[in-house]
């Protein structure tokens, strides 16, 4: 099996299972429990808390643990409820996650580039005195376009203090979904100037149904559910405590491995987009045809390698490659799921031709080398047969 | 050890931890993905929601998995957006977190008698035509009481047919929390009458982190968080397969073993009430005092021992029979982690001085006979030393 679609779930590591197995059996008190061994479980739950957050420059204090980024950037978007016309801006390109949320308050959506990178013009000119968050993904999960955040952030505070001189109260926060860069990029939440931000266990290697939601101090939220209190009130019920001990240890991990894990991924996608840049396209249209690498790999995640191949089918391209067990996808797996056509590729200036021809091709842990050299011939072979097939039909 | 606090949590049994384990791992992948093994996720996936829905006699598509019973609480209550007057009814008893989830609707509570069971006048008084969710649970979290829900189903059903003949079309729902409940009663969703039940995969068995709500057909809920759109656009975020998974195997295994436990349970439980019975009390005040068996045996799992011991502090006991590895609670673990008084003991009248001196034991499958005559003859030792140091500082 060659799996190529890590940006949809990454395996738990063997280390975060491991870390994870007493807390199912041994270790299972409830950690609001009173007595000796619950205590040491409340200790442990709140130390994996503390691994989380110093992995992004903060602490365990300043997070909340939730049930996933999609939980995590609802509970983020409460901020906006500062009062019924406070408005959200976010990218165009956002996960439907971020997209829905914003459809719960006043909002507009800033345009991006063809490489899918904020446009920043577009961005200052919706920047109007309501909006109270901004909502911009550290890195996009079809594209792995990094949207320049320290750049926003200085933006956004030159705005804060215009406001105050002119005496308006309304605050204005900088959310950012990081599911798709923890593993990848070395976050700090004070260098990257969030006031939120948004973590998924499931993208690095921790399991699913376990996010984070960094929340800098002075910002009042909303809990989504309410009941015994924890979390600061801020996310009520039973902890879960093996899932948090997971992450924590997938996070450590991927924080050990940064930077040798980054050249390894760059070498593979480098090695890919090698053998699918020399495709041999025998074009079924009168005009010369040749792959598109989608983003600019200069403000790329190292892992992603989305690329279009135009007049094709990537549903069949799909389908042809899962019988020589690769596993990718075309975009995000939800929105797979339900067979619409890609809102980011869209956003790009793709054609919806373009759109059907594309593939989202994301690496990671389970990947070596020689994987992604055979891949990279089995994914060449099988575009090259499709447009031989679109070339004879016609 | 001797763990005598089921009811707080209970170990994620083997099979289910089993069945769970590759999913973390080689059946890692989103069940969103468009590839074959992704599509073999989704099946599992599927298949582990119908055995749970199963075991309440309901369809697999009837439930929305949710990440505790918390939140699914929380998103039965949203059926109370009916219209901004409408009307929550809940017990005073229920766990903090219906009561605090129905702090965020117009609400009323209905009283119990001194065995923690609804007071039906009461119940009949407050069922004005306001009401749109009654919640009640189906067993309590502190005493046990089961609650007559099948009866009060019934005079729902009339209240509604009385509201049609009078033309009032506003809805009517139960809503229960079975969380309990699930690995002591047999519960059908069609027999008890219930329109809403949560059910939480922690305290039977299965993993913490993952709930259920039943949801009958007809009933328009709004959802906590969006994105994604999974589970039918009421719970969006990447499904927790292996949580789901577990929750599944827990329930069946509970299920099939469901009379053997509560004969098992029974026994062992009547053997603690027994020696507990015969504690020898030096009273350290004038007055003859014995222990208070909280609660009617004949309304009661049968896994529940709540007792009262006038005069001790029962935090002190904790304390004592910690050291002799038994551990037991107070109440609730949530509410026991902030030291503040049970509103469970409060409501059936009892006074501060018995709330005070009242212990939780909930027995369960970590249980045996000979554990249970060990802890019963040391809750009965520390107990009588601790009204004996009483009585010397008097």
């Amino acid at each position: 099996m060659i799996y190529l679609d890590h940006a949809a779930a990454t395996p738990v590591s063997p280390n975060a299972l491991r870390a994870m197995l007493p807390y199912f059996s041994e270790d299972f008190f409830n950690p609001s429990a009173p007595y000796l061994p619950a205590k040491r479980v409340r200790e442990a739950y709140e130390a994996a808390k503390n691994d989380i957050a110093h992995a992004i420059g903060a602490k365990g204090t300043d997070l909340v643990i939730t049930a996933g980024a999609t939980e995590s950037i609802n509970l983020a978007f409460t901020a906006a409820s500062y009062t019924s016309r406070s408005k959200i801006l976010a990218l165009v390109t956002e996960h439907a996650a971020v997209l829905e949320a914003a459809k719960n308050y006043p909002h507009e959506l800033v345009k991006v580039d063809k490489n899918g990178l904020i446009d920043i013009d577009d961005f200052r000119k919706k920047l109007s005195n309501e909006v109270v968050l901004v909502s911009i993904s550290l890195a996009n999960n079809e594209l792995g376009t990094i949207q320049p955040l320290a750049e926003i952030s200085e933006l956004l505070r030159a705005v804060r203090q215009e406001r105050l001189r002119q005496g308006i109260a309304t605050p204005l926060y900088l959310h950012s979904d990081a599911s798709q860069a923890l593993n990848l990029l070395d976050i700090n939440v004070a260098r990257l100037g969030v006031d939120l931000l948004t973590l998924n266990a499931a993208k690095c290697g921790g399991p699913k149904g376990v996010g984070a939601l960094y929340l800098a101090h002075g910002i009042t939220l909303h809990p989504l559910a309410v009941g015994g209190g924890q979390e600061r009130g801020l996310r009520s019920g039973t902890e879960n405590v093996p899932g948090v001990i997971g992450f924590a240890t997938a996070v450590k991990e991927t924080k050990a491995h940064l930077s040798g894990n980054r050249k390894k991924y760059q070498e593979m996608a480098s090695a890919l987009r090698q053998e699918l840049a020399h495709t041999s396209i025998v074009a079924h249209k009168p005009e010369k045809v040749k792959p598109i690498f989608l983003g600019n790999p200069k403000h790329q995640l190292v892992s992603f390698v989305p690329v279009c191949f135009p007049g094709l089918d990537a549903e069949r391209l799909i389908y042809k490659l899962e019988q020589e067990d690769i596993y990718l996808s075309t975009g995000a797996a939800c929105a797979a799921n339900k067979g619409s056509k890609s809102h980011v590729l869209a956003a790009i200036g793709l054609s919806d031709d373009e759109i059907a021809g594309s593939l989202r091709i994301s690496l990671g842990a389970t990947n070596n080398p020689a994987q992604i050299r055979q891949s990279a011939s089995l994914i060449r072979a099988a575009v090259e047969q499709e447009y031989q097939r679109l070339a004879k039909r016609q």
